[in-house]
């Protein structure tokens, strides 16, 4: 499959369909569903120790959402705007009760075996998982709000992959399948996000050289995801090398 | 009476008490309940188009508090901060019902005389009032997170001048009674914040060069607050004279 993304001829505006395909098309050959880490933790080759080193390096990405969303909320001045996109800060950051997200993927965390304190901590996290979640953070607050909000258009495909993911858990790693809340609640939260999200999107790009922008915007944040699966791959399982002083699990640890 | 602020004579950390004193001290001697044209608007002096200038140039401040509050938000890795800060952005955003405190300002806008659009487009603001309320946002974009914060503890103050304001409101312009909800939210909603600022601040300064950056901080807000007041009294009261582009009320406006 090419990566290469077939731009039409001419720079006149695309429709509100062809700017939705052009957003599809992105995820379809660069959103994470088909990262080799990936593919492993659906087809059960994980070990536990795998998933606790995806689990503790997620987190740290996780962590930075509700950040991410204050930055783009800081960014606008429509109280309108302002009022659908804080949804997303009170999704993860939850209250006593409900919990958030981010308490709900320290669970499932907890379910892998780790210890809060050691997830939260974020001292194990690679750093390369580290540098990809803040070029996020500095896409959000350095690019145009439109890119901004674009690049959080990877909630088009979550849905389907959670789905997957949630079924692939439960089948190969039944001892996690109590621990799968935050998926649960992604299911309806992620398309009705994705939904505002485009919708702000195509009104916004008002310029065939906006619309590309947005759409470079997601192909950016792709990349941002897929890195973070690299880096796991090459730390947890092919060569299998941890950096001094990142996440080593407990099978893999030399005592 | 002095500006000077006394400092004690050594560099050790302050007692909380120590620490809330100095912050009021602060305020006693900056926080703008004694500024010239707020001086005018609580004797009634102020002519209906001064208060008008006022809520229209008022209104960039207020427009801007939820972002700043968001980037605040952005700025806490600390879920259980940000789940007491984000209180804020709802404030003043609020919802389709009850309406924020945004809503709040426009309809006390409104009361004068002026027009919904006319505030919202906030193309009439006086330079100055602008100057002074980015300042405000670099300030907590750009300082630490504790001076983020102690930037807020106006609020220590407000609850008293909002009280007088609103006695004053009602005696000298009556046919402004019926739009002060902004202020009677602001009643309950301010001491409950700067209560959380001030524990904040507390726990968060702990060394006396921090407490200091701190009482540094509410200090500069002081100032914004006051600058805002100066460019008002210096374009409708003496020698009245806005600048180009700016608002004119309709009795000085030459026709």
């Amino acid at each position: 499959m090419s990566s290469r993304i077939v731009t039409p001829a001419t720079d006149r505006l695309l429709s509100v369909d062809e700017l939705r395909a052009r957003l599809r098309q992105v995820g379809e050959q660069h959103y994470h569903h088909r990262h080799p880490f990936h593919v492993l933790m659906h087809e059960g080759k994980l070990t536990r120790g795998q998933l606790q080193a995806w689990t503790l390096n997620r987190y740290y990405y996780q962590s930075r959402i509700p950040i991410k969303d204050a930055i783009v909320l800081s960014r606008s001045d429509d109280p309108q705007f302002r009022r659908a996109w804080r949804k997303r800060v009170l999704d993860h950051d939850g209250e006593d009760t409900p919990e958030g997200g981010i308490e709900r993927w320290i669970r499932l965390a907890e379910a892998t075996g780790l210890s809060r304190e050691r997830v939260v901590s974020c001292k194990e996290v690679l750093p390369a998982v580290r540098y990809a979640v803040d070029a996020y953070l500095d896409l959000v607050k350095n690019r145009s709000l439109l890119e901004a909000v674009a690049s959080s258009l990877t909630e088009l495909f979550s849905r389907d992959l959670i789905s997957l993911r949630m079924n692939a858990l439960r089948h190969h790693y039944p001892w996690l399948s109590g621990a799968l809340d935050y998926f649960v609640a992604r299911l309806d939260q992620a398309p009705a996000d994705a939904q505002f999200a485009f919708e702000f999107v195509a009104n916004h790009a008002s310029t065939y050289a906006e619309q590309e922008l947005a759409i470079q915007a997601l192909r950016e944040k792709c990349d941002i995801l897929w890195a973070q699966l690299d880096a796991l791959y090459y730390a947890y399982v092919q060569p299998g090398s941890p950096t001094s002083g990142a996440f080593r699990p407990e099978e893999t640890r030399n005592v």
